[in-house]
């Protein structure tokens, strides 16, 4: 199968935001060209391939392709409780709306739930997520049947599955499907005890494997740890190991320069949530310090019941727009860096090296942003626009492992998606009852 | 001509954010009829119609009819210079990339990139905008040849036309169209001299009418106007006699509790721009003071070239955000009061008491919200989803003036959207040419 989306203006991120004026071709999983398209005869030389002939051809009109978002940080399944509780603060939201409900919930609404998701990540772009939530091969199978390519992360803690169940899940879940893989993780530290840590620790060094958590979201969290540890939330994990292979940490609002130090030195990765923090009044991260550190930041969502959407649009601005009040600076984290963390920076993080650019032998993870809109015209600078103008509105085409799975508004990868609204709801209705 | 909107949630908005379910009949510009549909032989009888027949039916799916947003503050033409000149502060801003081009700006450019501001109104449910910019007489017929609803307001300031050429405005645009009125007003204290405030305080006590500015955006304008006057903005204009017969302020970033005081004594209306402010590094207003001071608090976007959309739904999003993180406090400025701002108290500030609410004898200004969509899914609280989760996508229709103008992504007020981006382009290349 080989696709042709010619007539584009290619953003690879390869080297920044510049534009190539050409076209893409796509076959099976990965990109077999990306050109201005007069070298063809070229390329069918030097790969030996006898002739190009395209199963389908799409003409672009001059839109934007270029790799898709990278939803760095999220729990799918937590769209039941969209605008289910508000207005509350982190702590008192999981203890007294959030956990109760999901102690409830089954593994087929997992499943559900997870595929809802993937709808509105298709909406604005996002070709593969870093998910840590209830059930991992529940997840796994949602965006496997729907095509959606997932990294899970353990969200071990004190009162969730054994160590032995996430051990077991790392060794299944990442021979399980070329779109799913599996890191370790823990859900946070002030979830778990210092004898799980040193536990998880022992199967980090066991696997070499880099690990993942929420850290030092809020005050509270840094304040709790400190008095309980004498340490930041980072440097305790740190002082027991479990950074030794890499990972990185969620968040990260409320990081010391000591905290940043440790990161840039052990090559650990941050993943911003801003909207998230802004919503539970969490913070502002210090994005420019982090970025001035060398650290990589990616961006994530955060799940839908606490942010309350899955839209990397809004993460985007976001992520320049507080910068820029933190620091008040209006130059801060300007646009070409933050597109490079919605797609390179968070495909390094989740470990998909092959699908952070636009390039031969690549994932064929590729979206189309529409021009033909009133907000993204004039063309005075296309990445600007995208960052501080664009909308999922302008999410022409998002395609995955080279399947056109969301196309002009309709998702070609669910055939009945009022069906998943009405199950979404009668979850919610069943998990909220008494 | 009469349009039924049928099988719909509708969200008045005369009483909080309350959903009726229902049907609403259109005739000509108003509302004929909002009820629940049981009660239309009662209703015949009471008003005296034979009998109700519609020219034209819609069934609405369910989705959410509610009052159109009020854009009340933009300055529409700005959109050429979308993505032109970013990342710099304000002042900068304007007085080396912004004023050099506005000098060289026609009034058929004015015409043509306020139809392309129309457009991107339309996309995010705005029926009306509060227009402050250049040759209003050309914003105005871009405004009635598509179907807009527009207050404009005049920028006076010591560089643009006299004081006669704004009194000249105010007597014939106030007569020109159903959809157009006019306001006195100023650029800004920063870009008046004291003489030309003085004459435009006659002009206010003259007709008695309200009068808005641009006040207390950025800290340097209020530090200087402090230097120069020994008084805030606010404190200033109004010792001039400016506020005598009301009005108010764009941005309010840096009030004092006085000048705050001073609002709320008057009467005086705040609208906030919380893209703009935070793009601009500008600053976090005060909306939680505001609302304690019982200030009434409507929302714009700012004009595309600081902003850079006119996306009101960033706009609803950073307004209570915004507010959550100033106040570390998550239950700042909740969804319903932010639903409120962006409608009825727009509507307040811009004198258009007949487009608030949806009720009988009103302004048939109607936005359709899509709830078919993932972002919208499940209905937990239809008002949160909107503000929270909510984007452009969700804006099924905008109807102004009982004239559907967008339906489903398609501009029914426009032959040709194309040839106006081209427009747009071949402007802004001749505005920054040397």
């Amino acid at each position: 199968m080989k696709i042709r989306l010619y007539n584009a203006r290619i953003m690879t991120m390869a080297e920044g935001c510049s534009l190539l004026q050409g076209e893409i071709w796509v076959e099976n999983d990965r990109i077999l060209y990306v050109g201005d398209g007069t070298d063809l005869d070229a390329f069918c030389k030097r790969t030996g391939i006898p002739g190009l002939a395209a199963d389908k051809e799409i003409d672009c009109e001059g839109n934007v392709l270029m790799p898709g978002f990278k939803d760095a940080h999220t729990h799918s399944a937590m769209v039941a409780m969209r605008s289910f509780a508000d207005d509350m603060p982190l702590q008192e939201w999981l203890n007294t709306k959030i956990f109760p409900l999901e102690a409830k919930m089954t593994e087929q609404d997992n499943y559900d739930l997870t595929q809802l998701a993937i709808l509105e990540y298709l909406t604005t772009g996002v070709t593969s997520v870093f998910d840590m939530y209830l059930s991992p091969k529940d997840i796994a199978r949602a965006c496997v049947d729907m095509g959606m390519r997932c990294v899970l992360v353990s969200g071990l803690n004190k009162f969730g599955p054994a160590l032995e169940v996430m051990e077991e899940r790392y060794l299944t879940l990442n021979r399980m499907h070329p779109l799913i893989s599996y890191m370790l993780g823990v859900h946070a530290e002030y979830t778990c005890s210092r004898e799980l840590l040193e536990q998880v620790s022992e199967m980090v060094h066991k696997y070499k494997a880099p690990l993942f958590t929420h850290i030092s979201e809020t005050r509270t969290e840094t304040d709790e740890c400190l008095e309980r540890y004498g340490m930041t939330p980072p440097q305790f994990l740190d002082s027991l190991g479990l950074f030794d292979y890499g990972g990185g940490g969620y968040h990260c609002v409320h990081f010391t320069e000591e905290d940043m130090d440790l990161f840039a030195k052990k090559g650990l990765h941050i993943i911003t949530n801003p909207g998230s923090n802004t919503k539970l009044a969490s913070g502002v991260a210090p994005i420019t310090r982090f970025l001035e550190k060398g650290i990589n930041v990616g961006i994530g969502t955060d799940g839908a019941s606490s942010n309350n959407c899955l839209d990397m649009f809004r993460e985007m601005f976001l992520t320049t727009g507080l910068a820029k009040l933190k620091e008040k600076d209006a130059s801060a984290v300007d646009a070409e860096e933050v597109l490079k963390m919605a797609t390179v920076n968070g495909a390094k993080a989740m470990g998909l090296t092959d699908c952070d650019i636009l390039a031969e032998g690549k994932k064929a993870d590729i979206i189309m942003i529409d021009l033909h809109q009133p907000n993204m015209q004039p063309l005075n600078n296309i990445a600007k626009n995208i960052v501080y103008s664009g909308s999922k509105q302008n999410v022409k085409m998002t395609m995955i492992d080279g399947r056109i799975l969301y196309y002009d508004g309709r998702f070609l990868c669910c055939d009945d998606v009022e069906a998943l609204y009405a199950k979404a709801n009668e979850i919610i209705a069943r998990l909220s009852a008494d």
